[in-house]
């Protein structure tokens, strides 16, 4: 396995190292992982990663080949106790596919100081990318209100974030991915057929030659196949394709102009030509605003690409790391703008007997399990977090990729109803602190 | 080396599986990376990862995993061809720290359809990232004027974007990144201090202790260290840090609030403490925006995160791969929006003799090197394109990171002086085609 171990900041390495030297390495410590807000006036936040997370922190190991690179990074010391390093501590979060609000303790980390403040920078990039990319995906399979989505974005950011895009979106509800890597490494299944290059591939000195690019793809993919029609004219390109292919065609794809318009003439023209089966994928700069205008369009499929790979204008979640607690002390930075609640914390979340939830509601983490929470009498109380490492060793058996799959598709059913709207506004849900301790 | 052979759309290889049963496969093809225009109004792109580009080719093979991943995609006559897949063909390319503008021949790959369709994804995959990252860096560094910047962005971003963000943001002029993995990959300086973490971790039941944080960092990382003065209050933090470090101290740093006034008020008070030669660092949701504010205060290094891994709103770069000529036709898709110019291509840029650039003239590839270009009489014109690789090999000794990053720092200088604005606008320089011929 790839070490992980380096995925991480300087200053890590440099406050490990001035803790050793001052004998503080060892102090218990709670590190907490959330968002100080929701990006860009959504609803709710996606939680994506943790899978991913507990991944790294396998592979978060130094090495020889580590320790050789961090040589006049830290001292010799550090160095020694980074090369027999083993995270021992706690780790309690959200389930991939929770919802999440502001403040919303997404994970916990116990363990001493030393063994977490090193996780922070592998913790948060997943979390943050996933998180963003997932959050953003939800969005669009909402808009899409049950038609399939292809994710196709693979291309529009960094190859390897590219798969974990993929797996963020597939968590979200997209149906399938591009991406062959994510297939092969998080099962997530993987659809495509032809770009415009291998139809222009058929061009000759003598001009183009679109049926013969839809014979040989029919060739070797079946009638079934999706045939790209927008090559050059469109309604020549839907008569070419049901010409070659007979009225069996499985659909055809349309990646440019007003899609809107284009979905309602090529659909009249797949039926008048007694392509009545023959379905309509679109692609080409969706995101989930222009997806639902689609809505009242005989549009049966969507490709999505860089809107849902960039997180749709939010590509990053903002999640941040915080130390809340050091030997049983609640500890919170003061300064402005920036202030944090201190303690380690036991997140609630409140709905009512339909499921429609109302309210989240953050403890301190020593609260008893069947503490009263004013305000909740008739209402479902469910706990959010879940154990997740447990003496530096993973729990057995953690949610699949497709049971967090399906718990985000039933959270999302629970939210208000104005909480699924794509325009600007508050959190769906306020989030309310009880019993906050005082910090230092 | 870890294969990047299905860091692949689904369809290329759907596009392979077609043409090999076609007969298509060895077709002689051109296919061009460029981006139809800038992001969101910027003057200029800068090119990034083409270095990566030519690591992720040498990767780019199907071994006995591949393959059985693929089982079910594509036939077994597909799948033998793939096993032995080696690029055999030529990539010429704009050197990493060029300029490039709309309808820029970025890199250029020509060999047989087949094997120059597949590489599609991982090539733009890697020059939209990059890219993006150093076209927006390329403006903080401008913004910044001589200042220096440490990027810290890794946290914000998927964990491997992030170290070729550092890479990029190095590229782009960015002085030293907090990504360790960055340091080790590319040999990018590293850098960092300490978080609020470390000064909380001092924090006992009777309340903080800041200053036994200050004197734990300085004797393990000296008194030229930086102190994170804004835990607590900030003029009581700068208080401890002089105290604590003397006036000998290296800097100290900023991360929220209002950071062009409490630069004034630290610089004052660490002028009046005597510590004049103590730098002050600013860090917390910078963009170029926010540097180019600070311009005229107090400030001696700026930290960068979100906004740089981000691509400062523009995370991707929006670089196309498309198939321009094949058996010596020029080809081009020609349905709305999306238009292409077909034919393989030679771009030069053409400057003054003062340096300054006028246009980027696009030329027919097979234009005499001596081509005579109307209208630059008197002007200097330089080839933008390099050869990276040839019979399928790359080149020995293509520029290192450190030449482009040279090579970077010098072409901005030759922007019309608009070019380098921070506010929305055209490109720094048009683009002309010349002799552009007909397509297919």
């Amino acid at each position: 396995m790839t070490s992980t171990a380096l995925l991480t900041d300087h200053y890590e390495l440099t406050m490990l190292s001035a803790a050793l030297q001052a004998g503080t390495a060892q102090r218990s410590c709670v590190f907490e992982v959330f968002a100080r807000r929701l990006p860009d006036g959504r609803r709710y936040g996606v939680v994506a990663g943790t899978g991913r997370v507990l991944d790294a922190l396998d592979g978060f190991r130094f090495g020889a080949e580590e320790i050789d690179a961090l040589r006049g990074v830290v001292d010799a010391d550090t160095l020694d106790w980074l090369s027999d390093y083993r995270f021992s501590g706690e780790i309690d979060g959200y389930r991939e596919g929770e919802l999440y609000f502001p403040g919303s303790p997404i994970m916990t980390v116990r363990g001493g100081f030393a063994e977490a403040v090193i996780l922070e920078t592998v913790i948060l990039s997943i979390l943050n990318h996933d998180s963003a990319i997932a959050s953003a995906a939800a969005r669009m399979v909402s808009a899409a209100a049950g038609r399939p989505i292809i994710e196709m974005g693979g291309r529009r950011t960094h190859e390897r974030a590219a798969v974990a895009s993929a797996r963020a979106a597939y968590l979200a509800g997209v149906d399938a991915t591009s991406n062959l890597e994510a297939a092969r490494t998080y099962g997530v299944p993987s659809a495509g057929t032809a770009a415009h290059a291998f139809t222009l591939s058929f061009a000759h000195a003598d001009g183009s030659d679109e049926r013969a690019a839809f014979a040989a793809q029919i060739d070797a993919l079946g009638v079934g196949t999706t045939l790209l029609v927008d090559t050059y004219d469109i309604t020549t390109g839907v008569r070419n394709a049901i010409e070659v292919a007979g009225t069996s065609l499985g659909a055809v794809r349309i990646d440019s102009g007003d899609l809107g318009v284009l979905a309602r003439q090529v659909r009249q023209q797949l039926d008048d030509l007694g392509a009545t089966e023959t379905k309509i994928v679109v692609s080409g700069d969706l995101d989930e605003y222009a997806i639902a205008s689609l809505r009242a369009e005989p549009v049966d499929i969507y490709g999505v690409g860089t809107s849902l790979v960039t997180g749709s204008g939010s590509p990053t979640a903002g999640m941040v790391y915080k130390l809340v607690e050091v030997d049983g002390v609640p500890v919170a930075k003061r300064s402005s703008r920036k202030e944090s609640h201190g303690g380690g914390k036991r997140a609630v979340r409140v709905a009512r007997a339909t499921g429609t939830i109302v309210e989240e509601v953050i403890l301190r983490d020593d609260a008893p399990a069947d503490v009263r929470i004013p305000g909740t009498d008739g209402l479902d109380v469910r706990d959010l977090q879940i154990p997740l490492v447990r003496g530096g060793v993973r729990v057995a058996a953690p949610p699949t990729l497709e049971e967090s799959r399906g718990h985000l598709a039933h959270a999302l059913v629970t939210l208000p109803w104005e909480g699924l709207g794509l325009s600007h506004g508050d959190p769906a849900i306020p989030t309310r602190y009880l019993n906050e301790p005082e910090s230092r």
